[in-house]
Parts: structure tokens; sequence; C-alpha cells
């Protein structure tokens, strides 16, 4: 990776070849990005998969290229397209996050998402008033220019008129819950409705923090409205705060437990907030920071000789790992070998599903 | 003064004569402190002051000692007792604030007064909601060994048993709202009720903003549960702030204009308070800190000559002097005289009514 954010255009092959890559088992955001950083390009990679996942011990098979055109072609029909990370409708601070999806498929105004974004979250079972607030603050904050993100459809109905992003857990096809169907075609008519997952994924309940990172990653900052303790949207809180994100949260009675959540996130330092003024005086010093990079995109035809994992260093890293999670540099540290070997024999094992990936860390499966 | 503290015990004479000099108009307790550090003893201070009136430009009548004498004889049939600023029993915190009361006078158990304390402070117009909390929270701080310094019944009925004082804006004889005098009864027996003002005086609304300051001062922080925007909770706050106090805010809901002032105080840095723990781990490393002195008490026998200030001086300082409050130094600064001499002069107009004291400002009546 360098240091600046050099735009990418995906072909119609590499794009598929992308798709093929994501859509390959054992290989997630994190992988998918190490994968074309070491080997640059995903037709490389693809290549050579197969070969990493059996010196890791285990078989991979990739998805042939025409079902990632089919899967194209199905999206097209529904007015989705895939944009690519580091292509230039990506959005700008979703790029920055460490485990942003290489592939979105969006629907409706891509302009939408350049834009810039507060998030705005409630609890799954919102109070009457915690609706009417977030409603109104998604207003406010639309009037004074911000693209709405969110996974609540009072936030989404507060700020249709000037724009909102509706990140679903589910593919396109599939919307959660179904009576939003109706709900979805109005957000795409001036702003975008985004997922991850293939076309006809229903969501299940592990999907949602997985959702929920792409909410908390896409905005300059999440509003928390409503949260009881141990509740999802604290989950987004903690992953906004992870991706270096304005946290704003909206107090209640402490005797009210829909507030239990939010009034923890103010004693943990987050912005207390009871109107659109305070988003709108935090985030608007904020918004001409210059976008970290995060992708580095080799050229196909460049020559790029990736570094090699060999049995033995594969066996003492198997041996190294556990159930609990460690760094891989500790592993670095502890095997003695080359980072980029070490790399290496991690996506091996990655691949043939031996380990998990836990962030910066790793742990036996 | 000096950098120690210095309990003092009044005799019966001075005593009484504290109370002539606080009882005297134009006395407030600010003067009252700059005379007995100018003068050395109530009695010296009385002896002097219609000539210092005088040389003001107005005249001051010191009531009798008999009639202090007898407010004391009728005081102690109710069982209360005066505490001069500076005994061994006056509460350590208020002692440190600059507008300390002189005397305080104390009905029921003395003892309360000298515990580490908390005031809590709810709205004029409390919610059946804020009410509760604002007893469980005093029967929580009580159980966790502090004393609960309030002006809200709620509060005291919550610490009745751990012990609770009553800070009333008016006389000890005039309970506030008068359906509370079986409260009071309850609360002297472990606790305390205290009051600046002469027996027999009916408490205006302009007393509570100045009975909320003992409140802010006996404490070592101050916990406002509910408070509108522009109420007299937020007054207390500010006071307890000016007074170097912990200031605790219960959060609410923006929708919730009770919560308005609240709400306010978390956005200037109160500590967010949702249940005693909250309050008790910030007031526990505080409860060790060594009290600051206030008030040099010099003996009767000593010899003192304070400056004296001229008819010049005098009227060079009514020429600066003007509506608008301007500082002492800037009166020194501009004058020329030496500080005490300028000091000498102020105490003069003062006590003959020419001029107001605004905290360390002055201003021309």
């Amino acid at each position: 990776m360098n240091d600046r954010f050099r735009p990418v255009r995906l072909s119609d092959e590499q794009r598929a070849d992308w798709l093929r890559l994501i859509r390959t088992e054992n290989v997630g955001p994190r992988t998918f990005r190490t994968l074309i950083n070491q080997f640059g390009g995903a037709a490389r990679v693809i290549a050579r998969l197969p070969d990493l996942a059996r010196r890791g011990g285990g078989a991979l098979k990739v998805p042939p290229r025409e079902e990632a055109e089919k899967e194209i072609a199905a999206a097209a029909k529904l007015g989705v397209r895939f944009i690519g990370l580091g292509e230039t409708e990506y959005p700008a601070r979703l790029r920055e996050t460490d485990d942003a999806p290489p592939l979105l498929a969006v629907r409706g105004n891509i302009a939408a998402l350049a834009d810039a974004t507060v998030a705005i979250v409630g609890s799954r079972n919102a109070s009457a008033a915690g609706m009417r607030f977030a409603g109104s603050m998604a207003r406010d904050l639309g009037d004074a220019g911000f693209v709405i993100a969110s996974g609540d459809s009072a936030s989404h109905r507060g700020s249709l008129a000037t724009g909102t992003i509706a990140v679903i857990a589910g593919g396109h096809d599939k919307p959660y819950p179904p009576e939003h169907a109706k709900l979805l075609d109005e957000i795409v008519e001036k702003g975008a409705a985004v997922s991850e997952m293939p076309l006809g994924w229903e969501p299940r309940a592990r999907d949602f923090p997985r959702r929920n990172r792409i909410i908390a990653g896409i905005a300059l900052g999440v509003v928390v409205v409503e949260a009881a303790e141990r509740s999802g949207s604290l989950i987004t809180a903690r992953l906004a705060l992870e991706a270096g994100r304005e946290v704003f949260a909206v107090p209640g009675s402490p005797l009210d437990a829909r507030a239990g959540g939010t009034n923890r996130l103010l004693k943990q330092g987050a912005t207390l907030t009871t109107s659109a003024a305070d988003v709108v005086e935090v985030l608007t010093p904020i918004l001409g920071r210059p976008p970290r990079p995060v992708l580095e995109m080799p050229r196909e035809d460049e020559k790029i000789e990736p570094p090699e994992a060999d049995d033995q260093l594969r066996a003492k890293i198997v041996a190294l790992l556990g159930q609990a999670p460690v760094s891989i540099d500790d592993l670095v540290r502890e095997s003695g070998a080359p980072p980029g070997a070490v790399q290496i024999a991690l996506l091996e094992l990655e691949l043939a599903g031996k380990i998990e990936r836990h962030g910066g860390l790793v742990s036996r499966l």
C-alpha cells in the first residue's frame, strides 16, 4: 500500500473476477484485500487459490466466471450495479475501513454515496417518541446537507427528500422486513440501497452486525437515538469508534431502559446530542479531511513475486496457534520467519478453513 | 488572612455582636468579612460603623445588643443555635466560600453539618418520575455514607434515616411551604435545618437563589435531577461550579422540557449520572482534601490600625464608579490610592448605601 489513493476502473472481466473471489468460501473482505495486495489482481489470485488452499491442508472451489456473470446480469435487471473498492464511486469513508466490502451492490442514485453521510441508528423496539425523534433528526440533518445512512424506517422517511442510504443485511431481492419493499423503492429515487450479500440471500441474525459495520463505515459519524444495554445499536457504535467515526448519543431518563445504552455511550465520551445542530457542529470541521488510502491496485501486467511459505513454516504456525486469538506480529516473532511468508502461510490456512481471523488477530478453528 | 484554619470559639457577647453586625442594614456576608478582617472583632467594627457610614455619606443604625440577645433567646426556645463562621461546628465546605453566612442558625443535629454532604436539587414542578428518582438517589447516597442537603421534600424523605440537611429560605419559624413543618420536625431528628435569615422572616422569591448558594456551598457536589432551561436548579448548579463543587446531572429525553437544563449542564461538562454509584465514584477521591481557610480571626485585644480613607479619595472613587460593575483592582489602579484605603472607602460607601457589590465587583447604587 502507498500513501495516496489511486482510483481504479474495473473492466467487466475484472469485476466478474472480483465477484468470483469474494463469493468464494473462506474469503472475507480482509482476506480478499490481503490476497490482492500479495498477488496483484483477482485473476492471478483465482489462478493460485486452489493451490494455496491445498497447501493449507484444504480444498477450495472458486465459482466459475459464468456464475459471476449471471449474478451481475440478474442484479442489473433489478437496477443494481457492483462498485469495486478503489473505484471513484465507492464511498470514500467506507474505503478507509479495514474490512470494507470489495464489491458493493448498489441500487439507486450512486451519487448519494459520494456525499457527506451521517448514520442514524435506533433500537429494534423503538419507542414512538424515539422514532419521531429519529425522523426529525434525519430531516434536520438532511436539510443541513448530510445524506442519512440507516437501517431504520423512521430515519429513512425523514430524509427521503434530501437523500438517504439503506444498508440492507440480505440480498437486494430480499428486503427485511418484507413490507419495507415499498419504502426501498422510495429511498432509491433520490438515495441508494446497498448490500454486500448475493441476490437471494435471506438475512440471518448474524448478518445484522455485519451490515451495521457498513452503516458505521460509510458515515462521518453515527447518531444513536435509542439503545438498550447490549443492543445491536451499541455494536454499531463500537464499530464506529473502531473505524474512527464520531459517535453521538441522545440522552434519556435513567428510568427508561431504551436509554441505558445511550447513557452508557455518553459516560464513555460520546457527544451528547439533543438536536441536529449538535451533530453539525462536530462534523463540519471534519468534512474537509482528505480520505486515507486503503487498497493498492497493481496493474495486471506488473510482475509480482509474492513470498512463499513452505510446509515447515505452515506446521510451525499451526503449532503456534490455539483457540485464543494471537496477533500476526507475535506469529512473525515466534516463528522467526519473514512477515511476508507468515502472511502467505496464514492465507493458505485460512483458505483451507483451518483458521479464523478476528480483526488483526488469528486463532485455530 | 493566613493559610491555615484556626478554629475560634465565640463568647456569648461576641456571638451577640456578630448577630448585631450581620443584622445591620447594608452589611452582607462579604462586607461582614471585610469589616472583621479590617478592624478585628465585631465589637470594634460596631463601634466604628456609624462613623464609617457617615463618612460614606449615609447613616447606619446597628441593632442594640438587647435585640440580638432577644433573637438568640427566641431561637433557643425553638431549639435553634447560632454557629459562627470559623467555629468548629460550622460546615467546612461552606466556610470556604466567598459569601458564607457569618452566622448559621441551626436546628437539630449539628454533627450532621460536619459530614460529607451531597446536595440534590430538582425542579420546582418535578415530575413524579423525577421525584421518585431523587428519593432513591438520596437513599442510595445516604447508604453510601453521605448526608443529603436539599430544598426538596423527596430527597429529604429518602434520606431521613441516614441524615439530611434542609436549607430553608425564611426564618426557622416560617417553613415554606407551611405544610412541610412536619417534615422539618422529622428531618431535625437525625439531620438539621439551617437558615441565615432572622426568625419571623417570610421567604420571598429572591431569597431562594440566596438559599441555593448555601445548598451548593455546604456540599462536595450537587446532583441536578431535573431542570428546565432558566430554572432555579440551574442557578444552584452555576453557584456550585463557582464554588468549585462537582456538578452531576441526570440525563433526560430531548423531548422532555424538564431535562432541557440537565442536558445543557451535561454538554457543559457535568458528570452524567444515572445512579448513586456515579456520584460516589467522583466524590470519594475528593473527600480527603483538607479545607481551605477563609476567615482570619484576630484576638479582640490585638492592636490593629486599619488604613484610613479621606474625603478626597472617597470623592475620587465615587467619580470612578458608574452603573456598570467594576473590579476593586481597577479602582485601586485608577485612583492611585493604597489598596487598603480603597477598601475602607468602599466599605464606608457601602455602609452608607451608596454602592452595591456583585461578587468581587462594585457599582454605584
